[in-house]
């Protein structure tokens, strides 16, 4: 059972990679630092006779070494209500893997499990979910089962240090994810 | 009254700019499509010391333009049951804005008023409502009043023509605009 | 093709009424005033060994009645940010007619379809939206398809004749529904 | 500091108290079972000139001994993905107590904390989401702090007893809560 994080953060060390430090802690994992990666935004092709024409960046290298994993983090800062725009961008690119003929996207992804870690500001526990919803249904559309979530509250560097309830929850996911892999 | 549609597509004359083209038919306005801008993805700096560095793009020269408007309309097709990429992007750099010194947005943008047209190819009505939540909260941070919203169905080229309920409603937004202009 | 109303106001000629008036008008119906009806709440007798038992009011026969009819419109003000009570205790003791042996609930009520009409005077585009999520997860669970919904605002009598959006959607609505019973 | 619970189940000893026992072991409370108590459906009379007329029944009393607490732990089941009928049934009178000259019932709420304890079968974690909402709406609305929520997932009785996060997240509210109480 192998895990990867995908961090939607722009800002190294903040809060919400605190948080998923926290979840995948003595746990071995890759971790993709999305805003790092070349992504460009989707161009909608799926109407060209033609269809998606390949992109110069470094989506189709990120996606084949994602879906080489069993357990996928979505971790991500709530920015303005929603996921970052570097995972955003990302999971745009999705409906050109839909497409892809180098592999199978929904076969693969459908035999995942996913896991999101948000952390917000401004009254995330109801102002994220959304959010949540969204990602609820993303997922959905490609059969990635989601197989919880938890939601932290900071905004100054450290704030989700002192959330002990986000923290006690990456703990026993944390428990949980070291059950699996053991 | 002058009037501003921030398109989030990225396939020209789409379903999402054939139903906003139905809000503004026969009113003045100004169209920025976004994907045709080059706009980098929000780095946080909120808490360095010297805050956020300037970024060569069109950012800057974009929101000046877009907040000489009344009204904001904002028209995204449903990506992965969100706003598309594009248009996320264009928000997340409002954290920039907030703490320009060159312009004060929320006092600036708190005086006019939004609407959102949205074209979503699965259960649109369902399954854009986190969409629409979101972007109130967003809205609801800077203090933009949200006027109203649109929500069409189409996935294919011209789909949302077949909308009679969505078209209908444009109709019904476009009347309201001109009584506005007049 | 039959249409029932079930109508969960609690006030004769109330918004609610006057906007789903308009969707049904001309078109032959069956109305419900759910608060007029004698329905006691669901007690939760699932995992007793004898399961439900009978309860002496008049849901049974009022059950019996709609699944007669081959649409169902929701009409309900927001109380609260929900469904009425008299709409909430009616839908909560479907629970006991999934369990019924007179008739089968889920074939019959999956081979309906379903309209919502809410009138709400706390902007209600936005903060029914709730409402909307919870009966169409509803309907998911029993199989009865929502076709749509009218969303209206008001709060004192007749508030909701100034609404010229939602009167306009509910002839819209009220057209279709001549069509399919032409 | 004193803790009121209001009960929304109507299975004595359900997974709903079994899990809300937690949050309050050890910590003197008042437990109010809403199923037991004779409560009228409000009925809509806001509009008429001598406004809500006197209701026989249980209500004024209740509400009254509610308010007499600091803390308003709100425990239901999820009952067709909303809150229990007897809860609803009791949220829609505070209609009428919002108009009521007995007590200042918008001053008297908004100084107490409210906590959500829900417990639903059927992926509470995402569709028990729009009950949340609902709620919080509620609450802002007569200016009652939402301090948090609990869900838990069973079905069958003692199934909550399996819930491991939902125990270990109702165990830091109880120890929150016995510090306030210090």
């Amino acid at each position: 059972m192998s895990i990867a994080v995908l961090l939607g953060s722009t800002r190294p060390g903040g809060n919400t990679e605190q948080l998923v430090d926290q979840v995948i802690e003595g746990i071995s994992h890759s971790k993709f630092v999305l805003h790092e990666k070349k992504i460009q935004t989707i161009i909608d092709q799926r109407h060209l006779p033609e269809g998606f024409q390949p992109v110069e960046d470094e989506y189709d290298e990120l996606i084949q070494r994602v879906l080489e994993h069993d357990i996928l983090i979505f971790a991500t800062p709530v920015y303005w209500y929603g996921v970052s725009s570097p995972l955003k961008t990302f999971i745009d690119r999705w409906s050109q893997s839909l497409r892809s003929t180098d592999y199978n996207f929904k076969e693969l992804i459908s035999q995942k499990k996913a896991y999101i870690v948000v952390v917000g500001g401004d009254d995330p526990h109801i102002k994220a979910l959304p959010l949540i919803q969204q990602l609820k249904y993303t997922f959905d559309f490609v059969g990635l089962p989601l197989e919880g979530y938890i939601i932290g509250k900071g905004s100054k560097p450290g704030d989700i240090l002192a959330d002990s309830r986000a923290l006690l929850n990456a703990k026993w996911l944390n428990d949980r994810l070291k059950e699996q892999q053991a």
